[in-house]
């Protein structure tokens, strides 16, 4: 199980993977939309799968704190509460823990903080990361790691380089031990995660040490939190030296089309973002010629779909008007219905990448696409 | 076209029958699905297929505030904003204007009134009602009408009665007149609608009245505003002595299981209601054995579905424990899944309130299903 075999090469370090879990194989490279709180916002699973997703994100955050993780197992577990029978990933919490926990305390130990919810104090442990998501069930488990802030200096990356480690060892030997009652009886993998920011020793470091970990992914974590392009494209193009060609390599909540195109070209397998659902809902679609803000008022009388060229349910059935209409009376299916769009853009967007990948034709398309996509004016 | 035809007959005074319109043939009795701004809140048009929902309804004070009936039909019309191919009608504004709008004045003209939704004066006469609906393009229209308050004195509703009857003569002019440019190329159904409040003598001549002017079907509208069961049953007790038996009549914005039971024994053959769907945003399903309020704690761990000898989407899909998680967690999809299991309840049983009156088991098995929907303590 978890076996990850190179399908494809490119003139680029891009390459096309296949990746074996219990609930299937998927294709890579691959987008996971994240289903935060055991569903895509406002998508059915019918929907999920028509728009072409193949393997989904949970937050262990917002699952622990509600309905807590106990109660997941009891109901059968994240794909079971999901209705989702395909492959799924559970990130640790931990990003969450330093975006959205009050009061945090930080020790060597873990992480205690207050519920964004209802206030109440919970302590999140390497040990505890781990069982939660043996609870949940995910076929592929992520290591508790610490994110410092963006503007967090070489030192205190530094601390959170190493105290990551010090997490995935932890977490690592969590996992070997028998998983708690109520865990799934499938086998699960789980991802260390390389911290380091900007700096390019620190990610070094932390990569190299996770190897040494002989883990069955490896994510890069820590970064999409307002470091811009370059300095992301910088961290990536080491990437390829640092982890081994032979296990799937996850950047960590992108993103923007433009970041997957320039990370693919460095040698990254998988991506996960809410982008999809979150512009979705704000009538925000993304289209091979940019963003369309639906919202605005040149839409009223549209009758075209979002794309004439895209195939989905909402592009089969309503016009730009019509979603503007939805939009500006803020009815629920619009935010369904822009969210359709843009999950199944982002399939049919990773789809091309990885047949242009086949054909060696990536880099080329790679650069026609970013003009398509960011023309020096980019959006409608 | 509108033919309506008497397809089977009961021991009670309930019957069974097709209604022919340019979208189709529906079997009556039917429920409508409320989509009020050109969508059944949260659902998409598959859904609402697969739910077994036949004909759906849109608000005319809604959509003529916006987008705006000319912005409708620009776009094609309502069938093709709410991207739905069956019969569809529209109600006439009148309600909503009584209901939702400010300010309002009233006249023999018409009724100038604020949009609750930008404060712009507007002016609703019967003759606008018409060109409004023929613009939207509905299979059926309905008569511009006065609906009194509940607690109108008898001739304050006398009043209204006359009104409204001039009204109708003035739609059915209207209708009878060329449509404005834009407006649909089929044939449209206009619908009077009779008013007199819990006064049988004004319901007789609001009826009376009506039918002498020969329309393609007759509503009883100002019903279900707070009068009560046994109040409406009084009322509904002379409508088949009133009404032509050869064309449908249609109970406006009813709703209750009960209340239909109690109606279609008395004669009606069609209804519309937002309970299904404002019930399912809030957590409340429908059964037949009453309601289910999906929030309640003792459904934190329960594996089984709403009904586990329901076919919709959301029981072959999830759990009510599930369903409580989305519901307290607020997430859209809540709110879809528990419309999808109400609106497919209620589609069901018209469909079971259909069958038995062509089995001539209507008044035996209606009795039962009050007993198991109402009982002394109805609420799980």
């Amino acid at each position: 199980m978890f076996e990850f075999e190179i399908t494809a090469k490119d003139t680029t370090r891009a390459r096309c993977g296949s990746f074996r879990t219990p609930h299937g194989v998927v294709e890579t490279p691959i987008f996971m939309p994240v289903g935060t709180a055991g569903t895509v916002k406002g998508i059915t699973p019918d929907q999920l799968h028509a728009a072409g997703a193949k393997m989904i994100l949970g937050n262990t955050y917002h699952l622990m704190l509600r309905p807590g993780a106990e109660v997941v197992a009891k109901l059968g577990g994240l794909h079971k509460l999901a209705a989702w029978n395909g492959p799924m990933l559970t990130d640790s919490g931990g990003y969450q823990v330093f975006s959205l926990g009050h009061m945090r305390k930080l020790s060597e130990d873990g992480v205690e903080f207050q519920s964004h919810i209802d206030g109440s104090k919970v302590m999140l442990t390497p040990e505890r990361a781990v069982e939660i998501q043996q609870l949940l069930g995910a076929d592929v488990m992520m290591q508790l790691d610490e994110c410092p802030p963006p503007d967090a200096t070489h030192a205190e990356v530094a601390t959170a380089v190493r105290r990551s480690l010090d997490w995935a060892k932890r977490c690592k030997t969590a996992w070997a031990s028998a998983p708690p009652p109520g865990a799934t009886d499938k086998p699960q993998a789980l991802f260390g995660i390389q911290q380091g920011g900007v700096f390019r020793d620190l990610r070094t470091e932390s990569g190299r040490a996770l190897v040494e970990l002989d883990l069955p992914g490896y994510a890069i974590g820590g970064l999409s939190v307002g470091e811009g392009h370059q300095p992301m494209c910088d961290v990536l193009d080491d990437i390829d030296e640092i982890f081994p060609k032979s296990k799937p390599r996850y950047l960590m909540g992108v993103g923007e089309p433009r970041d997957i195109l320039a990370a693919v070209a460095r040698g990254v397998d998988m991506f996960d973002c809410v982008l999809p659902t979150r512009n979705g809902r704000n009538a925000q679609a993304f289209t091979w010629h940019g963003r369309v803000r639906l919202r605005n008022a040149k839409h009223e009388l549209d009758t075209n779909p979002i794309d004439e060229n895209c195939s989905c349910y909402t592009c089969r059935n309503y016009s730009r008007g019509t979603i503007r209409h939805l939009a500006m009376a803020r009815e629920m299916l619009g935010a369904t219905l822009v969210s359709i769009h843009n999950l199944h853009f982002f399939a049919d967007f990773l789809q091309h990448i990885r047949q242009t990948i086949r054909d060696k034709t990536f880099a080329e398309l790679s650069e026609k696409w970013m003009t398509q996509m960011y023309p020096a004016k980019n959006d409608e």
